[in-house]
């Protein structure tokens, strides 16, 4: 069975594109194509980014490489490889936490890898694809195995793919892929005038 | 002049409301309508969070309530507060920094709180509408102002609202809006099997 049907069950109206997307432990075996590779990583260029510093890298390997793709999953802990040796393409998203000019700490870098992976997700849903992004890596690892070098840091992991059969996982897993999606109201954390106080801006009249 | 003609000029395709997102400093008069806030918070709480943390919360105010929104607009360095202050619509994004189950550092809570704003430009843009994220604020000033708590931080600030009139902008501000926007290119930042060896995964064949 194909996880579907999980769009998201929306308060207030969004763009289908943000409520389609969900990320999946089941992967399907299907390649994806260079080109919609290359616009994946293309929509995280474009994303905004603190003095424009574009602090994120990624590290990439698909499965049809065997060997590199053996090595990126190895960077992960042993929980995610369980699921995310299934997907075709993995990749470690890398930040750069100090300026390039001046070398200043980068408050905004983790922040801005998280925005250039939001636009690289949305990307991949426009063109039916699912990420399921991961921070349980082993960062030591990932500098040791590609020489990442000081002042960079592996943060997250991508598995990048089709959407596969749910009956493939283990019985944990898939139940989280089966269960419904759930998330706070939107007046639990979005305030005016006071810490906790619900904004009337977006409540309802 | 309306800043417009910015849409980004990308290397590979992406989706039209990725290339269209930029950050102005120049905004226009006109308000936001509550509808819109509504879906733009209601993008942001269907982000994808590590552990469905939903580290995310924020604190709005409309130039429509002249204190609050000062309030807030105070919270921001002085040259942000520049040309901040002519955005209809202000907020913080305050993240949450710790599991709110066990207490424990959330490595991811910061990527997080990007993954949310991301959510929420894309269906600002969606909207018609423009938001400039900013780094330079006065978490302390944030802290004592909304009582935020211990535990949580105030880490950013958009200005959101529709583009205005460059020229109402200071000259230097006046540049940077007219300015063609530059991005690395995606080999600069894709890499496989070492640091700093561009993808063949996404190059020109």
């Amino acid at each position: 069975m194909l996880a579907t049907g999980k769009t998201a069950d929306t308060d207030y109206p969004v763009h289908e594109l943000i409520a389609r997307r969900w990320s999946p432990y089941a992967f399907d075996d299907r390649p994806v194509s260079q080109s919609d590779l290359r616009s994946l990583f293309e929509a995280a260029r474009w994303a905004p980014s603190s003095y424009n510093e574009q602090p994120w890298s990624y590290i990439v390997a698909t499965k049809e490489d065997r060997e590199p793709f053996e090595c990126l999953l190895s960077c992960l802990v042993e929980g995610n490889q369980a699921w995310a040796k299934r997907a075709p393409v993995l990749a470690l998203g890398v930040v750069s936490l100090k300026f390039g000019g001046n070398g200043r700490d980068n408050r905004a870098a983790i922040h801005d890898l998280g925005l250039a992976a939001g636009n690289l997700v949305f990307e991949a849903t426009a063109r039916g694809l699912a990420v399921h992004q991961m921070i349980g890596i082993l960062p030591d690892k990932a500098r040791e195995t590609y020489g990442i070098p000081q002042g960079h840091e592996a943060w997250t992991a991508l598995a990048i793919g089709y959407r596969g059969n749910v009956a493939s996982l283990p019985g944990p897993l898939q139940q989280r892929d089966s269960a419904a999606r759930q998330r706070k109201k939107v007046s639990e954390f979005v305030f005016t005038g006071s810490w906790g106080s619900p904004s009337p801006l977006v409540a309802e009249r």
